[in-house]
């Protein structure tokens, strides 16, 4: 296939899986009470749907599925293991876009959750999701073997807490009060945290789910490091070039808000040789893994998270 | 023992507890990353230490070690199991306590955390508590048996999320909007959410780690039911009777809350008789399981919950 070819299957690869975690989503955010629990209480379900279905292009599950597929694993229990990580993902985005934390009234178009139902239900709803989550990863239906299963707990337990993903947030609300004051190095480890260590869980989660030999397994994760790198200075440029359409937000906040961004530390032209260089190192580490053509696609992703034009 | 003593002995196993869970929580919570956590950021992981550490009577917990002990398992997964139980529990009084919920400003006569630190700190410390309570249940130290940590992390998902914990919190939101119109029902399924299922979860987690057989297990699960329901009814008891320094809150406030409780409903004699049917119902549930004396220091938790007087 040529590049433009390639990107086209790319594209509807992604949709169709965008599709599968929507329904398995739905599915899984059923009103019926699973064994265990009570009931759902309805407005609260409500704000839990609102906040999770309807949209997005579910690329942290289309990782988990890509990168299971390389180890031939296929079916529910990647689809299950993606929308657990959507899960966490949609609820960090609640919990984010809350008054006391970046207090945005819109995301995608709509109103945000605490916007569209009230603070305390946003609140409850990201607490549900983030408990959800590791339900959906526990539960037989994801994976035969309990060993596996634990160890997807474990792994986005770490990649979405304390060291990982909320830490993250935490240090970029320390960054915002420092105003830029932040070093080259404190900005990478903050960026791997708040955005790289889900993105980087997308493809352990595969590697964990089809029992990737180790080697395979590293490689893999230093591709999911890359990406994650890629896509958060892909972001901080589109911001930068004010793109608002492709970033699916208001551009510019970032120097607004004085976050320290690399693209403010670098320079934008700097910034975009970074971006490139780190799709490079995102494919090195995919020939690394010696799966040959099977990883073309995720090789499209890493393409496709440094542009976001599409 | 008479019963002076039985309540003497009981006190003083309860507050060794609390000494193993505070220690085990310090070391849990420590500075230092674990595999897969990128760093432990320090003002958040502050604010973790606040909320978790350095008081309370670590019921929870208590029951998780006592629970284990009925089934012949001792030692450290019991108490990390009781530690990541303390941890959701720590969790949701961080959240409650906030503005957008509670608005408390005051827990246990300290600062409640998003006063002693700031509301987006606190949001995020409770996020991470939540998240870590899983790490600490799937990691291998809990239980050599995957299935079992599997099923540690399936009930207490269940009892915390949606159909538990955070919906029976949803629906007394939405109880104090409607101001008393709730039914004895409806405030029944309330508290069992609310405050039961995670009390429920303590004594089913040790029958979980000690593999109890099915019918032990169920009535265990009674047993934590009945506790958790006269755990809620004596804590209504003392808010209308105004004790403030058992209560450990300001007392009246949930009459000028509008919250609806069963003392309100049923009046306050009314109330203590049915706190005292279910002491009595916790311990047929003990005589059930055929343990005999072994259940002797549960009997006495349901006593000590129901007078909640020291």
């Amino acid at each position: 296939m040529n590049v433009e070819n390639r990107a086209e299957d790319f594209v509807h690869r992604l949709d169709a899986a965008a599709k599968a975690v929507e329904d398995k989503l739905d599915a899984l955010l059923a009103p019926g009470p699973l064994a265990g629990e009570i009931e759902r209480p309805a407005r609260l379900l409500g704000a839990i749907r609102y906040s999770t279905l309807g949209g997005g292009k579910r690329l942290r599950p289309f990782l988990v599925l890509e990168s299971a597929r390389l180890f031939g694993f296929e079916g529910d229990g990647p689809l299950r293991a993606g929308c657990a990580l959507e899960m966490i993902h949609c609820y960090s985005l609640v919990h984010d876009d809350l008054p006391a934390m970046d207090d945005d009234d819109l995301r995608r178009g709509r109103p945000t959750t605490h916007k569209a139902f009230d603070e305390a239900t946003a609140i409850l709803a990201g607490d549900a999701l983030l408990t959800h989550a590791f339900d959906v990863l526990a539960d037989s239906a994801t994976h035969p073997d309990a060993t596996i299963r634990c160890n997807l707990v474990l792994a986005l337990a770490r990649a979405a807490g304390l060291g990982g993903m909320v830490g993250g947030q935490a240090l970029d609300l320390g960054a915002e009060t420092a105003r830029g004051a932040l070093s080259q190095q404190e900005i990478l480890t903050l960026q791997a945290m708040k955005t790289g260590a889900l993105l980087r869980f997308a493809v352990d989660a595969g590697a964990i789910l089809g029992r990737a030999d180790e080697a395979r397994g590293q490689a893999l994760s230093r591709y999911g490091a890359a990406l994650g790198a890629a896509f958060q200075i892909a972001d901080d440029i589109l911001d930068a070039e004010g793109d608002a359409a492709a970033l699916g937000k208001r551009a510019g906040k970032d120097a607004e808000r004085g976050k320290a961004t690399l693209v403010g530390l670098l320079g934008l032209e700097t910034a975009k040789a970074r971006r490139n260089a780190l799709v490079d190192e995102a494919i090195a580490a995919l020939n690394a893994t010696g799966l040959g053509s099977a990883t073309a696609t995720l090789a499209e992703a890493a393409q496709f998270v440094a542009r976001r034009n599409n």
